[in-house]
């Protein structure tokens, strides 16, 4: 019987003896630990743990021992197969160059996603959906379609075991109530180094301003219009010579790169939500 | 008789035949064009331009000259000496980390300023600009001394014929009438990336948002505070890791960066103000 | 009769009175200088200037006028319409993260290039040609074919017009004779910070010597191998925990973003030879 | 009696149990993991450990039940209060930059060094060290008085209890007996990107190759120069308008950067050989 390669990400109130505790679960099922890091956050007094470990061990049998310890130490845990593709939609609009950068990685083995639909509130994007075999849905929003479209989009996260959803400049804000449902597991890109320039055509504001840098922001989608806990920023230096124009297709490269990292550390189970912000063991 | 090698920094109104009039008045006294910049600005239709050119022809001749040419084009213009030291006084508070480096680098002549003096309102920093030379003058700040204090720093200015005034992490909020009377030559560094995080505290508030980059920005001040036109800005990667003490430590770093850079392009005239923006001919 | 804008992008040896001559001829033709940058340089004597400039003046009329200053200036220029799509050919082996970038560019209206044709010495990346509608054409390299091989690429070059090769991840080495007739228009990505790790293998070779960076270097071709004219580079952090898959992996990144801007600077006219160096008016 | 926080570092032949035997002699002493991180490379089969525990127990205790661990395991550790300074001799010429940094840094609380002697073979930094305090000893190099130079300074080293020598741009090369006897414990500041621009002005060689971004490296001295383990390594961009001289200079801000986060770290015991790599626990 082979190995499994395992990875466990878990959080809990901060107290001496975890670490010990959990390397004993694995050192029982003759873990080997491969990769793991720790994290006490003082100012929320919660523990953060990411740990990957070889086994031979069924991997059944290491869940039941995490259950009995989670209950001890009041802890949320994951457990999965290191690089086990997730199950994602990917939603968009009119601009694709997100969601081309997404597919394309996928496609290249570099991000462990599977992309089970796109799903846009316009036609635009479909052709690049159907170069890398991706059903495409078309679902148009309007403010009367907007509770039936996001009812459909519930639909199909039961429907096809959905995982993640990512916002690839999808713009369209979701209810708060949908937020909610989906919490911890939609994450937006949104086109400014947050929390400078919320809102809309945050380029033109940056250019307004006057900034030296524009910035991208990938997080966690919340009720609260971009104040989710922020998974990673990036920023790329402009000048004077720049337009808004100019802002906006630089700003692309920063996009793309800012939510691939974050959608890529998100699958591979490296991002733990720590209140307003997030712990990301990259 | 030896060249002379001036700097010419200009803004006027745009339209056809700027360059061709300036490089014309430089090819007349015999000039030879070494570093040359424009910059039209179709958003509030200025036009700017920046020139180093090496010439036999008394500087006075040369403005003369272009003085005839700004009224034409209703143009403002600074002629200046390449490398000449801006005589500079230099504020701080009980940081050291901006004025120490400040006077580093002039020191080390890469810092084109000739610091005529630094005032504190606090103590704390006599040894270092006693260090480096600087008169050193005390000049604490309460409500009941403020306008005392300014008055000083006023009578300083004029007295010491002062050109340029950085805030290197003073921490005390200039009047509006200050501000008016010296607009376009006080540099302040805020230590974030504006216009995120205005007013106090900015790492607390960093910290409590979540974000993955701080930063620091050098901006003319104005009566609008953490709004004047921006110079310079700069980040620096943080991650869960770093608390709010580690934040200010990192952030100094960017900060002293971005305060030199600042400082030294507005004091070999490369930093026009356009509106509410600047151009940066680096 | 419209305006029209077009470009201007000189070099010669350095001496008063360039600037003026050239203002001087655009002037004469009604042209307005929407941008202009020059340089000199003292370590090779040289002198460059890119100027776009509007104007209702034929091309062909101004294309005179500068022909004579080139005679009197000893100069090279060359003089096209701001934004025209250079013609240009793509070359890729199996690796289609560059070319799969270019492309979505060029479409997206990003990259001012015309891809003519890609050209692969293995037929996997047929697809993405495909998709972007260029025609693909296989034309395998081995010690036999190669002599064959390049005369075929020089015959599409001529036929095809083509004014710009890149080569995209290309796995083979031109020869001279190939680098010699297309010089100053083959355009490559090493997959390193150069001049560190020339050859096979640049990761590989970063791995073992433990570099905290990695980078990508677009450069000129010349006949000595990854000696050419560097035109961009950039570098991206790297830790322990990545091994050579990993760097790799990353190095894409690197890789796909400095290409494209090397691409588009030089298909905008912003890239002259300095002897061994570049300058890029970016 | 109040608790200590002790920082743990080892590093010893991969295989399991490592992290469950480490982490069961901390638990033993009543010890509290802060921080923790670990690393395995596949590549010299090699595991490296950092923690930082609080515990009650007696340092000697520890460190007793650690040496019969490290017994077992094969392992090398070193056993430390954390934020103890640790007594450093810097090493200097003529250049101020990084030795000026350093000494304010370590005055400002960022930097866990004591420095108790400040070594230079020309006279020109004394009024630096006398700023801050520090000794300075003049012992000036030449061919002949080199091997009493070393002695004198091994002298020192034993004197004074030294456990690092940082070569803050001193432009000698240490004797080949030197580096051995000082192994691990000597970090120099090299002025270009490793491996590009080995050996003497690297910014010239830079400059002439015409690279795009300069680079400094802070890595372990070893008998092979400018080939030890490199500890950190970071980079700023240039343009073809900056020549040598410029270079130099703004070469300098990367080397005080660079060698204050290689020498923070060491000081920390966040930095483990690996061959002729490091492990940066940052």
């Amino acid at each position: 019987m082979s190995a499994a390669h395992l990875v466990l990400a878990l959080s809990c109130p901060d107290r001496p003896g975890i670490v010990h505790a959990v390397s004993g679960v694995l050192a029982e099922h003759g873990g080997n630990i491969t990769e793991s890091q720790q994290f006490g956050d003082p100012s929320t007094g919660l523990f953060f743990m990411r740990v990957q470990v070889e086994t031979q061990a069924p991997r059944a049998e290491v869940e039941e021992a995490m259950a009995a310890l989670a209950h001890t130490f009041d802890m949320t845990f994951r457990l999965d197969d290191v690089g086990r593709p997730q199950r994602t939609i990917i939603m968009a609009s009119k601009e694709g160059h997100c969601l081309s950068d997404l597919l394309f990685r996928q496609r290249s083995q570099r991000l462990p996603i599977d992309p089970v639909a796109v799903v846009a509130n316009h036609p635009d994007l479909e052709p690049i959906a159907a170069f890398y075999g991706v059903p495409f849905h078309h679902v148009p929003v309007t403010r009367e379609t907007k509770d039936a479209a996001e009812a459909e989009l519930l639909r199909m996260v039961r429907d096809l075991d959905v995982e993640l959803v990512v916002l690839a400049r999808y713009m369209q804000i979701l209810s708060d109530r949908l937020c909610t449902e989906l919490a911890g597991n939609v994450i937006n890109i949104h086109h400014s180094f947050l929390p400078s320039f919320k809102g809309a055509r945050p380029y033109a504001q940056a250019h307004n301003r006057g900034v030296k840098l524009i910035g991208a922001t990938a997080h966690y989608v919340t009720a609260d219009l971009d104040e989710g806990p922020i998974i990673e920023q990036d920023v790329e230096r402009v000048t004077h010579t720049d337009d808004v124009a100019e802002m906006v297709a630089r700003g692309q490269d920063v996009e793309r790169r800012v939510l691939a990292r974050a959608v890529r550390w998100h699958a591979e189970h490296r991002v733990l939500v720590d209140g307003r912000r997030t712990v990301v063991f990259s």
